[in-house]
Formats: structure tokens, C-alpha cells, sequence
């Protein structure tokens, strides 16, 4: 019996995607993982590879994507988390930190997630949320909306939803577990939950959804458009800024007890 | 009788202050009053002054500032917010735009003023709070603050809460009608209304409150320090970030009607 000589760590994170290109590293423009590497590597003296649960696009906010990392050393997690929000840009926050079992993945071992989407419905966006909300000038008809995400929850094929349906090698096929639109005064919420989302998925989704709202589609197109498997016009991607990476779910059991 | 040559409008505003030097016109520096100024003077072809209901500082918001301008013609008002939102940036806003009275005065008619002061008291400051709160780690106790901001509230000399009092021609006496603390879970929020304020005087106010929650200073002295008239290093100025005035009254029937 040997012990390992790895330690894996999972990270929950809250970043305002505004400045940043995007999640996922790469050349010429800052993304989140690189800040959040380059992070570690100043703490630790090692920088590892961290993995997300998924990508988040330029622009998209996340209050609760989860990575991980391994470290050849073992830390004190309250310790590491504390110096590595030290060093981080206040744009991007470590909110949790705790071992996780070797064999934790935050992409891999993820069985949903919960994406939000928020809308300022009304004349005058305020400046605090501007970018954090998607403006929306004309009033929406949120019950049209729900009866059209009623038509969009449970397992379907979501190729007419997603962006560069073609380049996807996987099934399109996708369970959505929760699709819910509520209002409280200005403010309109699209709640979407699933075992995964295709690329840029979620504001396709809400992008239909604004859409029915303004009465440009009726709510009963949602069917049609899942049939056709055709991305066309009358799916719009909505802005990035309005799209939170809410919550990520795992097995319990899979994450070590801290 | 001759009508009036010039016509009175009255704005209320919100603003993001975090990229300004402040409310005031000023040289070499972005301020609010200039941008919202050339925005008049893009829309409507001639450039009044601004005449704000007072200054804030260099990152102080505003959720409902007011000011007033005169224009040589008649215009619509609800077309001439819309423009104005139009030409402004994303972090400057008009909520509400009327015609006022020609003795209608921006400052000198406001007979009552609120601000607000957030506090952020936890370990991590969310991402999307980062420009709109103050942080502060250590647990504050809201109660001892409470019995602070009472000694405070009434009609008093507030010298020694606000900044370069000897540069203050006028009084330092006011009248702080309220100043009250309230927290919902790791936001606490001081809410301070009154006839007017000094120069950082809610600020002042903020952070000797701070300091009193925090354990630092005992509540008493908030009667030592009014009599002391001594600005001192128990009243720290707390972050500009934190600060939004709120609001702005004005005696009813000042205000013409839209």
C-alpha cells in the first residue's frame, strides 16, 4: 500500500465574466482558468491544470462553477482558499474549497447543473445591473413564455437550439429537467436545469424565450423548431451577460468529506 | 405679461460613480455632471448648466440624484429622456424627466436628503458587488451600532465627522433625522436622512459606526467625539464604494406638474 501522491482539491468559484474572454485558456486573451492557474501557481509554487465543469463564454457570469486541481502537496484548505482570494482579481472569488476523493471530476463526475438567466424588462436598465442583466424594452407575456418552456422541458433534440449544431460530434439529445420563467417586478428569471446543456444552449433557449414574450412566435413553435433540428432566425442567442453558471450538482459520495 | 423665455426641467438620475471623479465639472478628470451636460447639449443643440442637488465624490453612486437645467425652447419630456438615455453611457441613467417650476432649484429647494451605506460583512465579497460595498471581515455587531447611531440621530454639531471642517464657512450644525442599521444576512445597510449633510459627513458616520461594530470603539464615545468637534482618527472615512444617495425631497408644489 502506497499512499497517493497527488492531492485533489475542488473549487467552487463566482467570477463577473465582463472583462474576461471566456472560461477556457487560450492565446492572446485572458480567460478565467488562466487567472485562476496563475493564482494557485503563486500560492502553491506548482501550477497545475484546473479542470472546470464546463466552459462559460465571454462575458457569462458564473456564482457557482466548481473546478478542480492537483497539488503534490497536502494544504489546509481554509488557509488556501483565504491567499488564493488574496491574489485573485475581486472580478473572480474562491468561495469554497475542500478535498475532493482522487478519483472527483469536476466535468466528469458533474450529473446537473443550473444555469440562470436574467432579463430587465422595463424602459430604463439600471446602471448597477448593466452587466448583469439582459434589457429587454418591451413588455414580455410571461405566461406565453411558460407555455412555451413547458413544451421545451424533458429529454429532447436540441441540435435547433444550439450553436454550430454540425461541428457537435456527440448526440444533440438532452435532458432539461427544469425550465422556468418568473417575474418579480422588472425582473424576469429563466431558471434552466439539466444533466448538461449544449454549446451556447441556455441563451438560445432564452433567447426563443424573449422571443414568444414580445408575441413575435407563438409559444406552440417551441415543438415545431425542436422537430426541425434546424438552427434558423427565429432562435436568437441571447446576450452573454445576462447568463449565470448558477450551481453545479455531483453524487453524493463522489466529494470527500472536508 | 410676457411668457417665459427659458423653461425649467428637472432630472433624477442614477449612476454607476465608480468611473468618475465625482458629480462635479472639473479639469483633467471625467465627471458626471459633464457627461450628462454634453448629452443635453448633443440632444438639444444648446448646453445649459447642470445644477445638481450637491456633489457626490469620486465613486459615490447615486440611485436618485436630481438636478436641474434650462432650455430656450419647449421639448417633450418623456422623448427627451429616452434621447438623453440614448447619448449617455450605460453607466449613467435618467429615471424620470418633468418640467419644473422656474424657482425650482436642484439645491437650494431640496428640503430633505437620503443616503445609503452597504456593507458587505462576510469572508468573500461577491464578484457582483465588488464596485457597490463596503468590505469588512470581522463580524460587526449591529446592536452596538444601533445604540451608536442613535446618539447620532438629532440636531447636533457634527464637526468632527466631517472632512476639513476648517474649510467650512458655513455652520457645521445639521439635523440627521434618521440613521438607522439594518442587516439581512451578510448585508448591513445604514440608512441616514436629513435636511443636509458636510462634506464625507456619511462616510464619517459609516465608518465610526464600523469601527463601534467591530468592537474598537464603545458606543458612548459618539457623544464625546460630537462635543470634542475634533475630526481624530476614531472617524475613519469609510470607502467611497458603499455610498448611493438615495433620494432627494422636495416640498411638494415646488415641483410642477408633468
Amino acid at each position: 500500500m502506497t499512499t497517493a501522491t497527488t492531492h485533489r482539491y475542488k473549487l467552487r468559484l463566482a467570477y463577473d465574466g465582463t472583462a474576461y474572454a471566456g472560461w477556457q485558456l487560450q492565446p492572446n486573451a485572458t480567460s478565467i482558468q488562466e487567472v485562476v492557474e496563475k493564482a494557485i501557481a503563486t500560492v502553491c509554487g506548482e501550477r497545475p491544470r484546473l479542470h472546470g465543469s464546463g466552459r462559460t463564454d465571454q462575458g457569462v457570469h458564473a456564482r457557482g462553477q466548481v473546478a478542480h486541481f492537483d497539488l503534490t502537496t497536502q494544504r489546509p484548505t481554509p488557509r488556501l482558499a483565504v491567499s488564493l482570494n488574496a491574489v485573485l482579481p475581486a472580478d473572480i472569488r474562491v468561495l469554497g474549497l475542500t478535498r475532493a476523493a482522487a478519483n472527483f471530476h469536476a466535468r466528469r463526475s458533474a450529473v446537473g447543473k443550473e444555469y440562470r438567466y436574467f432579463i430587465w424588462n422595463g424602459d430604463v436598465l439600471p446602471p448597477f445591473l448593466r452587466h448583469y442583466r439582459a434589457h429587454v424594452r418591451a413588455p414580455l407575456d410571461v405566461l406565453t413564455m411558460r407555455a412555451a418552456a413547458a413544451m421545451l422541458e424533458g429529454r429532447h433534440d436540441f441540435a435547433a437550439f444550439s450553436a454550430n449544431p454540425n461541428r457537435e460530434v456527440e448526440s444533440t439529445v438532452r435532458s432539461v429537467t427544469a425550465l422556468r420563467v418568473t417575474r418579480r417586478g422588472k425582473e424576469i428569471t429563466i431558471v434552466a436545469r439539466g444533466e448538461g446543456f449544449l454549446y451556447k444552449m441556455v441563451r438560445s433557449l432564452a433567447g426563443f424565450l424573449i422571443r414568444v414574450g414580445e408575441g413575435a412566435v407563438p409559444p406552440e413553435t417551441a415543438r415545431d423548431i425542436l422537430a426541425s433540428r434546424l438552427r434558423t432566425a427565429r432562435v436568437p442567442t441571447a446576450p452573454a451577460c445576462g447568463l449565470f453558471l448558477w450551481k453545479v450538482w455531483y453524487r453524493s459520495g463522489i466529494i470527500n468529506a472536508q
